[in-house]
């Protein structure tokens, strides 16, 4: 039995653009059903720094908690809650992961069987209370779907898991298979990016190639399985960039394209890349506001499919950890997080992040 | 044994914007596997229009005979052609269709099994010769596809197949069933939209709206199972269109929408007017050359897909003819012919198809 | 406010193939998010007789209260409960529907998205308490999944929907589409068989076809949308009957076959009846036991697709019921129960369904 | 220009089960369209083995040339073939491959687009004539699909593609993707068996078990890729197979099964060893006569999905051909082959195949 402090410290987000504050909340009893957990690692993710320069809008109320991206060691399990969602029991000193929670009532979650599309979704880290993962301890509410997390793994292999990969597995799973063989360019080269990179290698395709910068993170991009990468660093303009996409698939652009930069013209350049009867998998303009120009007429022409996919639900995050069981020999995944930092240097994490320079940086609090 | 003259009148597109020439061109011999047809109704579609304003730029050299949407009837078949494409014997006397022809061969048409896709595609109505069917005769090529059409069927009934109906059912055969009872709203009025209609209806929508104009066209919706239709003269602004259309759908929006209209700009209202998880089929653009604004977060944000859908190939022809022979007795098929002429009054029918006032006007040689 | 009872009179099954006993059940207090309905209407179910014989082996445990087919109107509804699943609210007064139990927390109902293979589901009318619908008043779960009864519909056009017709709507949700105008045999003429015909005729069939018997349920076939029928009376052997099909489809066989008469044999037979290339949907063997012979080989040989599907979710009770809203006119819904009796006739209704003259019976508490 | 001989050896198949003669073929002219080649090998397939034995029936009439899995080098072009299927030029001295032929014409070929349902097809390996391998040199006919074999493989690597191999991919393609990280159980350790545990693992399996014998055999499912392996020497009893597939799948039993040893009996098994929701691809039954017992109520109760898959097209053969190259130093393609012999040698290489010893033999004419 693991013994139970009356607080736990926690990163608040109390102004915009200012430090967060280092604050005691009273960690809360543990409903049925719900799970107190002790945080091993938090990944910090490109919307904590938008949220935290107050890009999110009228989403947000402070102060706040922020963090989503957490592996959790079980302190303390509600009644009544015994096993995740894979069927596995999960008992204390257990490391988990949850996703954010869906009600399993309202017309997306039952009629149309998407809970990524609920209603009334619950999100972590968009409160003040121990719902965020830049804290000691976290609460995870009644509701909350869980998936337990491999013996064996590390921490740094799978936090990345609570946000980039299982929405790329999300988004994967919507092609309903990438066709034998398929020539895959993959737009950006961020965490989303990187796994797409990863997913196209397992799944099937032809030659993945892969469009971003800067070298550090292509070579990393190489290692996931990339066999082609593009540095618009050097093919600076995007007619440069079609050209060598052209050059790498017989003249034919791709069969299938993954968005996963974030930058709102991207997506008209992968709609240039395309080829006729192409598939493209749009998954990187969550927080993007831009307004872009296209002609309509090409989705017709070229006879495209073109699908957006909206975060995930706790079934990604369980096969994205069987994916990581399963070809870690092949795929160094923990490189994803290239620094790591103490609860207490969360200020100093995000001024970092927000530089650029890291791929994922963690806490561990 | 029909006895077969050495030439043919045909309507010839010499200069742009000018009046067709009324010319005799010699009747080929005929090649095996190919077909002669006498040209029954001949339907004129905005597509002819807008070659003859010179809008098709370099697809297209003068002079030309125009024309591609035609029901024949069997003069002459060449050796060795004794089936249509459904099995059927076809014998002297028949009535036909065709479709444009794809070679067979090439990777779309053989690895990709999409022949709309065709890299070497033979296109009728585009080449100065008996390949138009502003003409009396109409020579079917070697490697045409072709269905018998069922006998019962009148010319006006089925003459719309071979290019909007057969365009809206490739369409529809690409959503892979229109999901029970949804919703669905059809952009455009005029003969794909109208298809589009009947083909939400016996595919099992909940309820159909179809925005466009004039009244005329509305009426004609409303029969072919409308249940509901916008007029853009009463809702002249987007925003509402876009009130009407949710006050029609619990406040949800479409659950599926087909852009049928040609206008750039209503791709992006039909991304607006979507639910969350919606699906939206483009099928309207094809000579489209308009650049619009769109935020591409928007197909992320509402989880959408999209599938454009260029043209069919002869296993549409076949069904729309199936569905107006199983379907006749509830839709008028025939009252999409609005105005029938004869050969030499096609510079009349031009006119008054540019006019707007038709919904599809027809020659009958 | 209506006046709760604390009694129900409810009929038990006490003793396997003996009358069932009016008995008084408590009614329970309502929980949070449970409901508590007054018994407007139930269905009795081939299910319930099977029970009554004692065939359902080891699931049942003696006394209980059987069925499951339920419009019930809404008493109390428990502290929470304000909405259905289609996100309509819903009071007192108002009549629902709801479907059997799933945990929403195991492998099939979280990670597979497939609800009805649950691994701990709740049925109604396999217990010894008011969760059966032959009963006065029946108590709805607090995590049962509910729909609300749209306006106008009568209690015989709709009790169906809660057994035979979601069934039906989930299994043909699983082909994807029918493809356009496909030649449609449904195999059996029971509810499950004759909701098949009412679906295959508003999803776009070119032909439908019924095998089944006697003239009375095929009647109501044809009302139901059958372009064809074969009476099994009149065609009782597999090969006259095979001889029919090919005829009715231009000697291809049939497209798809649903399976809807729940004997094992018709397994064979449909097997035989499909084109290669067909499609085959087997429902109705539920309760089936028997051991046929088949050739594995046609199953590659034909390159056939088999799809079985068990029981249905709450999102097919939604959209039977907007089927039938929106095709009343069109389908006499109503005429599936051809008879009606009181709760204490039960004994009088099992009877008579048992000696197979019924289509569909139903108890009016 | 290589200089083409006037006769060809070939072996003839002259009386059943009598060992085949050698004997010179004239070579014909080579029409416009088809393809004179070398034989540069010719794999021995079981099927040929069910044909000399008499096992196909009314399929085959005698003398005949067999030999339907060729690698060939391009002797003479007819004129107009400049290109393969893909895209490519093809000229004198390339090696390709080729399909059976389908018509392009029929309902299966264009209706359905599944030209291996074509109701014309021409097999090759069927006919007195040049149109069997097991010849110097082998007419491939005007309407035949071809595809170039990529540079840099050897003959061993590739011939596999003809048969086996290219029916595993076109029965995969049927899933529409595996599903991420599902868990996969191949039946059988011959050719389609063992292509079948490579494609299963480059497509994104989560486990692969192949159920097989000898060990020899299953060795090489191994180094194809099997994570685990079930020798039915070993586990000669299904309940003990399945129990060993239960301990391999956390107890859920298969995902997917693919069927590919041939044994009628498999099938029965198949349906048992998958869990609840799952599915089976049936590739191996296409010489089988068996007849078995089976109880259909189990793909009701488990919710399944069967599909069987009857030979491949031209697509198929590009896309094994792409995987071989994209995979080639990963996997040991070559070991297929087990034993080469010369023309002259086809009676010793029949019986040693007869006799089960190879996996698979190749003639190098």
């Amino acid at each position: 039995m693991i013994n139970i402090p009356e607080k736990s410290k926690a990163a608040v987000l109390v102004e915009y653009g200012k430090p967060l504050e280092i604050r005691e909340l009273p960690i809360p009893e543990v409903e049925p059903h719900a799970i107190l957990v002790k945080v091993e690692m938090a990944g910090i993710c490109g919307t904590d720094i938008h949220m935290w320069r107050g890009d999110l809008g009228g989403r947000v109320t402070l102060p706040l908690v922020p963090g989503h991206e957490t592996v959790g060691i079980i302190v303390k399990l509600g009644a009544g809650r015994t096993h995740d969602c894979a069927g596995q029991t999960i008992k204390e000193g257990d490391r988990i992961m949850w996703a954010h929670v869906d009600c399993g009532e309202c017309y997306p979650c039952k009629m149309m069987k998407q809970p990524t599309l609920c209603e009334r979704r619950f999100d972590y880290g968009f409160n003040y209370s121990l719902t965020g993962s830049f804290a000691e301890y976290e609460y995870v509410v009644p509701k909350a779907d869980v998936v337990k997390i491999p013996d064996g793994l590390t921490n740094e292999e799978v936090v990345g898991v609570c946000c980039a990969f299982r929405t790329a597995v999300a988004a994967f799973e919507r092609l309903h298979g990438l066709g034998m063989q398929s020539n895959i360019v993959i737009q950006g080269a961020g965490p989303v990016g990187l796994y797409s990179v990863v997913l196209s290698n397992i799944c099937g395709a032809g030659k993945t190639i892969c469009i971003g910068a800067p070298s550090l993170r292509l070579d990393l991009a190489r290692k996931m399985g990339a066999d082609e990468v593009i540095n618009i660093d050097d093919f600076k303009d995007a007619v440069e960039r079609k050209e060598r996409v052209l050059a790498l698939t017989d003249g034919k652009g791709a069969d299938i394209i993954v968005e996963a930069s974030g930058v709102p013209i991207a997506f008209a350049e992968g709609l240039d890349l395309l080829r006729r009867g192409g598939r493209y998998l749009v998954v990187g303009q969550t927080s993007a506001q831009g307004i872009i120009s296209i002609s309509p007429a090409v989705v017709v022409w070229k006879n495209l499919e073109i699908i957006g996919q909206c975060s995930a639900d706790i079934s990604h995050y369980y096969k994205a950890l069987q994916i990581i069981k399963n070809n870690r020999q092949k795929y160094p995944f923990a490189e994803f997080i290239t620094h790591k930092y103490r609860l207490d240097e969360i200020n100093i994490a995000f001024t970092s992040m927000q530089a650029g320079k890291d791929i994922k940086p963690a806490l561990v609090p």
